[in-house]
């Protein structure tokens, strides 16, 4: 507290991110990052942007990679919007998108920077259970709304809804923007983009962090037709000319160029995803269906706590959330073939 | 305009950035610049980062960056915020600490985002006049107020305030923050950092986009006492967890490091800028006294606009301001001496 403080910031409540120690032999399980590089292509593109030019200021508008993604997804480069990770394209989503005199609907359990970026730009949330099973309902949001966020998959459950669920609730809600956060898709889950043509009122979110093992470059952007994204330029020409620069422009562009190594890193997971999956279950674990990168899980004889803190002496993180609801899950992230066996390891030892 | 825009979006005035285009032979003297690449250490440690790690999250906290800059500066690390370029360092300072009942003060001359920040914010502006020969008199700035922010030296005059002066300014404004923007400092003027220690009530802002020639990176910084980088803090994380990627960070390190090459291009652009202002004025034109990478002149038998198209026609890009007070001025990037002398000729063939 400062006298010297705008007012609004202390109100903000912060985003807590999982964190990122330097330790030694640690198997981080805990920020869903991909446990394989990223393309050797990018570390080549890398290393051919980084000379001299640096002293000179990035593409402002990425055209390059804008294009490059537009062609991926079948769309146009304006109807794509690039940021510095995706909760900067989120960000400007929220300030620019999402504030209205109606509230903003999201599922109660979910990707938690939604409420602090609504606290940030003092908007107005109504929070939609999910069910027992932890899973989302589309007629739940036939509410009044002024917009609607959903992660799908969703986080930190791993839970996807099919494409024509997702399709039903962009196509009942004709006048609200509908915002499909879909960080994780790749893993399992159909993405929305192909559905951009046909409704106005859909934008659909992406990171580089995730499937495109780029997290230490901070990529992230936005599909949506025209109008949607010229609200996300005019915010971000308010607020920072030049948000990517140009390594990670290079980096990003090459990364969605090489097909190949996408799907073999996202095919690996997968595979070790479920080899995880099986294993929890013949421990007596709860593995919610995951379409993502990790999965969501519970033990019916020990407490969430408990079992971070055991995982933890045994150095290996995983994130858990004292949150009401989901207090006696573990979100693991899928690593390596000998990260999961490690983690599994522990968890043998600890039960 | 859309009816799925937030409200504030439509009352936006985005910023304008130079051109940043790719025609191969310009002469480039809009942006500001550096003309020489950065250190070789620079790129090294770039290299030196560039591996599967990039997979992994950023530090979050930007420690040894931070760490770096404040024994550059005599500080405490926890006295430095960092963030993707200083235009997102200015934009989180606006948010969290220029926001009162009272307006902020700056100069009517001064860098146009401020203005654009003030809009999105929704921060009252009271313009205080430069004089008719661009100086800022700081006894102006006695009047009601939130905050104030200046540019020492002031963007796009290049006149810089002693350190007397500024002292006096935050000094007699004990429970405003006083906002020093020396994104030009190095070329000539005298930081306020050396103040810090002192008031709490001072916050400096630094680029690496100028003297530190890594505009491609995007890295900014602001040095104060603890409770207003604690204010920047609130802001970022509620914003966006890791503004600075992995590789911007070494980078950044590394170039704060090679004093020797730091101290090396900023002589050589200062010794390139009293050439440039010798020939303009041997020319007859008018040259403010820059403390800065650039010079702003006006010719007094020329109109700015006519110099600047005549310039372009011989693939000479500067900055020329169609606005009020400045609208005969050039703004002139100093660049390498081929580059100055090309600019020189150009001059002379219009002239």
């Amino acid at each position: 507290m400062s006298r010297f403080w705008s007012s609004a910031v202390h109100d903000l409540e912060p985003y807590v991110a999982g964190e990122q120690p330097k330790i030694p032999g640690l198997v981080k399980l805990n920020t869903n990052e991909n446990p394989f590089g990223p393309s050797p292509r990018v570390l080549e593109a890398i290393a051919a942007a980084s000379d001299d030019r640096l002293r000179l200021y990035p593409d402002p508008s990425s055209s390059r990679l804008r294009e490059t993604l537009a062609r991926n997804f079948g769309l146009e480069a304006e109807q794509v919007f690039v940021g510095n990770g995706s909760d900067e394209v989120l960000a400007f989503t929220f300030a620019a998108l999402l504030k209205h005199d109606k509230p903003l609907l999201c599922s109660d359990i979910t990707y938690s920077f939604y409420k602090t970026y609504a606290r940030l730009f003092e908007i107005t949330v109504d929070e939609v259970p999910v069910d027992d099973a932890m899973r989302i309902h589309i007629g739940d949001y036939d509410r009044p709304c002024g917009a609607i966020i959903l992660a799908n998959p969703n986080a930190p459950t791993g839970i996807a809804l099919p494409l024509s669920e997702i399709e039903a609730l962009v196509a009942s809600h004709p006048d609200q923007v509908v915002v499909i956060d879909e960080a994780y898709v790749d893993f399992g889950a159909e993405t929305a983009a192909s559905l951009i043509p046909r409704y106005e009122n859909l934008l659909v979110v992406h990171t580089f962090s995730k499937s495109r093992s780029l997290a230490g470059l901070r990529i992230g952007f936005a599909l949506g037709q025209r109008s949607l994204i010229e609200a996300l330029e005019r915010m971000k020409d308010s607020f920072n000319s030049y948000p990517l620069d140009t390594l990670a422009q290079a980096a990003a562009t090459a990364a969605v160029e090489d097909k190949a190594w996408f799907k073999q890193t996202r095919d690996q997971i997968i595979a070790n995803r479920d080899m995880v999956t099986g294993a929890l279950k013949a421990r007596g674990f709860e593995v919610l269906p995951s379409s993502a990168n990790f999965v969501f899980t519970r033990h019916p004889a020990h407490q969430g706590a408990d079992l971070a803190r055991g995982l933890r002496e045994r150095a290996v993180l995983i994130r858990h959330f004292a949150k009401p609801r989901i207090s006696d899950f573990l979100r693991v992230t899928i690593g390596t073939a000998e990260e999961c066996h490690q983690f599994l390891t522990a968890i043998d030892q600890i039960i």
